[in-house]
């Protein structure tokens, strides 16, 4: 290991002209920090460069020595752009070998789809000398480890998939060896719907008091709030307790506006409490338009539970497949709480769900009125016991209220197989 | 201006601890990065830190005066997080002064929803001495502008809404006009699906020889595929036909791949298309579980011809809301070409549009079979004089199967409105 402990001074850097451009956001490095933050290192700096020799070099010159771990995603690939490797054998004064266990690798990969393989697929079997390979099951780049004045290097491939296999498997199993006998960490994030950042941040003021070795932070993902504890200390049972006795208090002043914890999200944390009462779904869109139901579709299993949805988005959908009376949508207009209602009741009806969702409103930017302008949205629940609704005024553009609907929505069925109420969202 | 052409040298910062610890993936950079080449800027490296002092500190320390441009955004909210101004006026040697254009927005807003301002909220009007106010019209948080040792400095908020309004309506035609008498630059990006990456590469290998003052960026965006034309040079109307001249050299060599171009999406030109022909569509999903419907349903306007999208988990709500008859799901199976017809038979009738979709597969993880394995999906297409089907196979988990099967599915319909077959999709 480094000369000092890496988690003070962890460097992610990613590689590609597609970033520099902006025609492609960077999750890499979001997930590299959050994989290092779950073992105990936290990431001091995020860079991104162009697939650029001067430029890596220099980024590298200026990290090498300076800091104890540096992650490098990107530019490991077979064409021409792809220069990392060579450019980190030139910083590291070292001559790029041919490991053969990666040139069987992509031999393998090419014979089993048969395909021919070119000079510059081979080009992708060579790394630094010295350096240790990092097996890619998922593809032809290997990655490499290689350490240098007192800084460790990861070199990986910049295809998330690949990335992602790469850290289970080889880095960061590899990185918890090395750090084993540092301070321990733990972290875990609780995830809050239905409560503003102002409001949940004068609710938890001071929850953290008089507990040693905890840190908070605050981290709002909109539409919802989430806050991260970070216990540490060198006694497990200690930072365990700790961490736990922060989440008891943060729950006792939150409550139900705590939805779930980390990998969590709003619609996992739904099918599990549909699933462990058996009960089912259904979901009648209009506004929404298929939101609701793709998020509850994105939970493997979810046909357990969930039955039908459907896009009513003319009035004569909601009549003929929904049948909400003609007389309703007439008198009370298409965005009501009356028609929320019948589109909860018929959906529920239609698809014998316990749960049936109703959802109707204006996501604009065309359509508003004076009485119903752009951002209204009627939402109702029915179940065998009765059937609510509630009207929202929500702000943003098209795409931000299908997002609010279908999350204050969602979370609605949530709070009611609790027994709670619909969230006062704010 | 600085000493050069700020393009040479553009760096973006994001601050913020929420990016660091991964839990919020960073869209400002890609967003700043696309607005700045949009005008000429390309971005040469893109950095990002905690709101941390020193930090923070090193980094500008570091920048001014060997950039001619930074952009910086976060760490401009009112808590104590919140100390980028601070930071930025010790490191320029300035004082804050209070701008007093900022403070009465703040307290406007502050009486427009009836809240009591705190301490905090007037910190956010202060910036350093003798910088340029940039207004924030959605939010409470001033950014603002400083040219240091040939440097221009920009820091900007980090909420995304607040953010784009400013690059608007302020920062972007300020470093356009800074740029005026600079090589001209134009931009456009073409987008292109049913094509793999390295067949794309084949075809349009050389496609600008003989061009000059242009580039072109391979930019893959999974599932599909962009090319970035970048030309330059001195003459608006010279730069302007380059451009023209290598789109159409690519539109011949990839034809009708080339779904549309810059801010279009696989949906807006569907919508377009639907709109210009008078037609309308309906959705019936199995295992895309709505996702077609809300993709299509993100397009403002898209009530004009989108009519119904039905999610039709189980094989009750196939035959009940599709008309899709036992006897062709017991003998051929869920998963089957005659399902996926009879689908977009039953919504297109039942619907009364020209268009009917049906998609029918198995998104994983579970239920895959030995012959109708995870990953496989039946799509239909039925208009008036015809219904079409076809099996593919996809990879990938249960998220990647939906979004390819949506892709596919929706760019079938751009190619059958326009005369042309289904893609052999690879």
């Amino acid at each position: 290991m480094g000369k000092e402990d890496p988690g003070a001074k962890a460097t992610v850097v990613t590689i590609g002209n597609e970033l520099l451009s902006g025609t492609v956001i960077d999750t890499n490095s979001a997930t590299l920090a959050q994989r290092l933050l779950s073992i105990g290192i936290p990431v001091e700096q995020m860079i991104t460069v162009g697939d650029d020799e001067e430029r890596i070099e220099e980024m590298l010159k200026g990290l090498i020595g300076s800091r104890c771990l540096i992650l490098v995603t990107g530019g490991l690939g077979p064409t021409e752009d792809d220069i990392t490797a060579e450019v980190a054998a030139q910083v590291l004064e070292r001559t790029l070998v041919l490991d053969k266990g990666s040139l069987e690798h992509i031999q393998e990969i090419f014979e089993r789809y048969g395909l021919e393989m070119t000079p510059n697929n081979e080009r992708q079997a060579f790394i630094p000398e010295g350096a240790q390979v990092v097996p890619n099951p998922m593809g032809t780049a290997p990655g490499f480890v290689v350490e240098e004045k007192g800084t460790i290097l990861v070199f990986l491939p910049g295809v998330p998939r690949e990335l992602d296999r790469m850290l289970d498997e080889t880095v960061i199993p590899f990185l918890r060896e090395k750090r084993k006998d540092r301070n321990l960490f733990r972290t875990k994030i609780l995830k809050i719907f239905g409560l503003s950042e102002a409001k949940m941040g004068q609710r938890i003021e001071g929850v953290a008091e008089g507990i040693e070795g905890v840190r908070l932070a605050s981290l709002p993902s909109y539409p919802e709030n989430r806050i991260q504890i970070i216990a540490f200390g060198e006694d497990p049972d200690e930072v365990d307790k700790a961490l736990a006795d922060v989440e008891q208090r943060i729950h006792e002043r939150l409550g139900i506006a705590i939805y779930g914890v980390d990998d969590e999200s709003q619609e996992s944390v739904v099918g599990d409490l549909l699933r462990s009462k058996g009960a089912s779904l259904s979901v009648a869109e209009s506004c929404t338009g298929g939101l609701i139901s793709h998020r509850l579709t994105n939970i493997p299993g979810s046909s357990d539970y969930f039955k039908r949805g459907i896009t009513a988005y003319s009035s004569e959908a909601k009549e003929g497949l929904l049948n909400v009376p003609r007389e309703t949508i007439r008198k009370c207009g298409e965005v009501s709480l009356e028609v929320a209602e019948a589109m909860a009741l018929g959906i529920r009806k239609i698809s014998e769900t316990s749960i049936g969702l109703g959802v109707t409103g204006i996501a604009g930017p065309g359509g508003g009125t004076l009485q119903c302008p752009v951002g209204t949205v009627c939402i109702a629940l029915s179940d065998q016991k009765e059937t609510l609704s509630k009207k929202f005024h929500f702000w943003g553009g098209r795409e931000n209220v299908k997002t609010l609907a279908a999350s204050v929505a969602i979370d609605w069925i949530r709070r009611h197989l609790l027994g709670y109420q619909m969230a006062a969202f704010q």
